[in-house]
């Protein structure tokens, strides 16, 4: 893992390298790096040539592993200069769900090039998994598990191992299959290892497993991985026939892009799959601007509300100095309510049946947020404001301020905590109904309620 | 994995059996439930009484891996219930990790009497990992891992790992050290199984090893075992001697919780370590009440401005219903930039060096936006507000407020976009410079600019 510093370096030093032509030299300083870190420093290279160079001067399978790491676009331009030859070569060396993940970014014409470059049963494995949804569990498994049968012995089993381990994403956990491949017990390679050598699998073997199957959502799969410590899980279909396994790796990855995809929504963006700076401005415009428009013109009814108390505004016009103070503390509050109840939601710790139990909670934290901050408001009102600034503020101005706190504080947290609940029970994703859209809300509350305490407590 | 539905059913079950002293049918129940779900069950009991029990039935292993996975209120509760025996005995199941994370927890009686029934050597690891600071790699390491030879042929290898196996947290990786600790290479179980009984281990291990050091932020340390798909990563003290690994299980857990604390900062709230459900409302008050208070405050500068620009606003009551859609706008604007900022900084993609490419493109963003959204407002002012709503709308009032909106969208993408940047810079947290705190800036910007424009157009 290299220091950020010694990136900028690293790369200035290969471009060097690559134009006095020290190819020995070049590999030499390439060899020892993680193919991950190759791929970073890929990204950085000036030269569009730069990379296809540095690829053939790995050895295979190290460039193979580069390669997967690599983004999309750069991956694309690597296989249009790839010899036929040298497309099937680094083919050879990808595990089956790595290609799977480059089919699907790939344009159609690439794609055709890479399924007939490809083994049959490569290829065919491809189609298969090509057919799972999006996001499917199905989607992200790969077919390369190492499979065993329940009569073998430890000797046999680890034979087996030795044989086809090569081929194999991970060989650390073993799953047994019966003849119509029935997943039965599953088996790691530690329990393996520690048993003696004509145990039989089948007594050795752990007959209470969990599996998912290829249509369930790939986040609950990874989520599941996380929850019970695994390092892989099998994936069966309808009939319990075991047609996969979901790494822990790729599961990290799913987490990832899940947990951003997230904070996207909640931030009223459209999620985008491609890195920040991989962006062009205009897709990232693309995916900010529905929501922007959406919430602008449903700020409509805010501005009538303002509109309609016009009178009670030029009598009292002070009234209007508070105004964004009270919208931005109702969308604070709004937000931390909901915020909570996503990531709950999310990991698992909250479900639509505490509705009531979340909605008590949040009724007490809100008497008490709403006290203090009422509270704290009237002080500052009274001496800061008044005394300092000279504004116009009598008791009753003040009283009608810290009302509408109270009240705003309160149905805030109501409503950002309810909104999530009730959208993940009508099959709605949570993260929508976060910060920008309960801000929307609770600003119309707001002024509702404060040129209510305005009209009664003020006589407008 | 059962599912939500039936978890309510299994509790009533459980119970039921308890009531009706079915022991072995209770034990036969639960048996092959993972750890994982039977501490989700156990937090649903309504007795406290019934956990201890379930605890005894169960299997001295399986006991134990349900006992890690408790909530530490109910692990406490345990203990507390525990003969000196009984703890022992789960403490002897334990590995040193969890051992440590439950130590973390517990008052000082607790943690007194469970180091008093560790044995020595466990004791004065725990001690040792106890003294490294809270979110350092240290604190998250075991140092239960095998250690092998660099001399050692691969029959020893497997020999030894046969022999200390059972007691390592893993055997998946194995990692070669030198007489004086120093680590020397690493080396998979597959490469072993995979290799011939009589190469040397010298020789097919991997020597170009990623580790760490026990003074890495913890969460650096996860991101890394997930960018380079390790299961494990070795750490080293300062003389590259090997002290412990972390495992990617633990690493799962660290993103996780990293990401909940990114959000709940993102959110104006002080992270917490407890789930939401397990907070007391005072707890979820106290972490909440700071940020809303310091907010509250600063939007003491936007009513200065309002009230400041008391004469245009009476002049034109008009301009006051467009304020709360313009700050909102603003705010969504600001809060897209920067959660986008936030989330590409802590996931590695951005740096601060990329400053100037960050800030161009948001630029460019922000004109297609600000464009856009200036153009549908100024439709809607002029067909719906006027016509519809018959408000006192002319063309240069519009023009003051889509101008306006122009301003304010590229003010808060700028501002957006920068600030986690400078505050990484400086060594700040970027998350807490998410949408609330930029929101309070972009209000008082945009209202500045909205009473500019409007002295200048309007002529007042």
């Amino acid at each position: 893992m290299f220091e950020m510093e010694s990136r900028g370096e690293l790369v200035e030093k290969i471009e060097d390298l690559v134009n006095r032509k020290r190819y020995t030299e070049l590999r030499d300083l390439l060899l020892p790096l993680e193919p991950a870190d190759i791929a970073i420093l890929a990204d950085d290279l000036d030269d569009e040539k730069t990379l296809p160079l540095l690829f053939r001067l790995l050895p295979k399978e190290q460039a193979a592993e580069v390669f997967v790491e690599l983004e999309s676009d750069q991956q694309e331009l690597l296989i249009r200069g790839f010899s036929n030859t040298e497309l099937k070569e680094v083919l050879d060396e990808l595990y089956l769900d790595d290609t799977v993940d480059i089919v699907e970014e790939m344009p159609a014409n690439v794609v055709k090039r890479i399924l007939k470059h490809s083994d049959p049963d490569m290829r065919k494995s491809i189609n298969e998994i090509l057919k799972y949804p999006e996001d499917s569990t199905g989607s992200i498994m790969t077919t390369e598990f190492v499979d065993l049968k329940e009569t073998m012995t430890v000797e046999d089993a680890l034979k087996r191992i030795r044989r086809t381990g090569p081929d194999k994403e991970t060989i650390n956990v073993c799953y047994v299959i019966d003849d119509w491949r029935h997943l039965i017990g599953v088996l790691s390679i530690r329990t393996l290892l520690l048993a003696e050598e004509d145990d039989i699998i089948g007594d050795i073997m752990e007959r209470n497993y969990i599996c998912v199957q290829t249509l369930d959502d790939q986040e609950e799969t990874a989520r599941a991985l996380g929850k019970y410590d695994f390092l892989a899980l099998p994936v069966v279909d309808t009939e319990n026939r075991l047609v996969g396994i979901v790494t822990v790796d790729d599961a990290i990855d799913v987490l990832q892009e899940e947990t951003t995809e997230d904070m996207e929504k909640m931030a009223a963006m459209l999620p985008t799959d491609k890195p920040y700076l991989r962006t062009s401005a205009f897709d990232t415009f693309k995916s900010r601007i529905p929501w922007l428009l959406l919430l602008m013109v449903s700020a409509t009814f805010t501005g009538q509300i303002i509109s309609s108390f016009e009178d009670a505004l030029s009598a009292f016009t002070i009234l209007t100095a508070y105004i964004p103070m009270l919208m931005d503390t109702g969308g604070n509050c709004g937000s931390q309510a909901s915020v909570t109840v996503i990531r709950g939601l999310s990991l698992g710790e909250i479900e639509f049946s505490d509705l009531i139990q979340v909605v008590w909670k949040e009724c007490r934290v809100a008497l008490l947020c709403g006290t203090v901050l009422a509270g704290a408001n009237f002080a500052k009102l009274m001496l800061l404001d008044r005394m300092v600034f000279h504004n116009p503020i009598t008791v009753t101005v003040a009283a009608v301020i810290c009302l509408t706190l109270v009240c705003t504080v309160f149905a805030a947290k109501i409503v950002g905590c309810m909104l999530p609940l009730l959208a993940k029970k009508i099959g709605f994703d949570p993260a929508v109904m976060a910060s920008p859209f309960i801000t929307t809300i609770v600003d119309a509350l707001s002024l509702l309620i404060y040129f209510r305490f305005a009209s009664f407590l003020l006589g407008i």
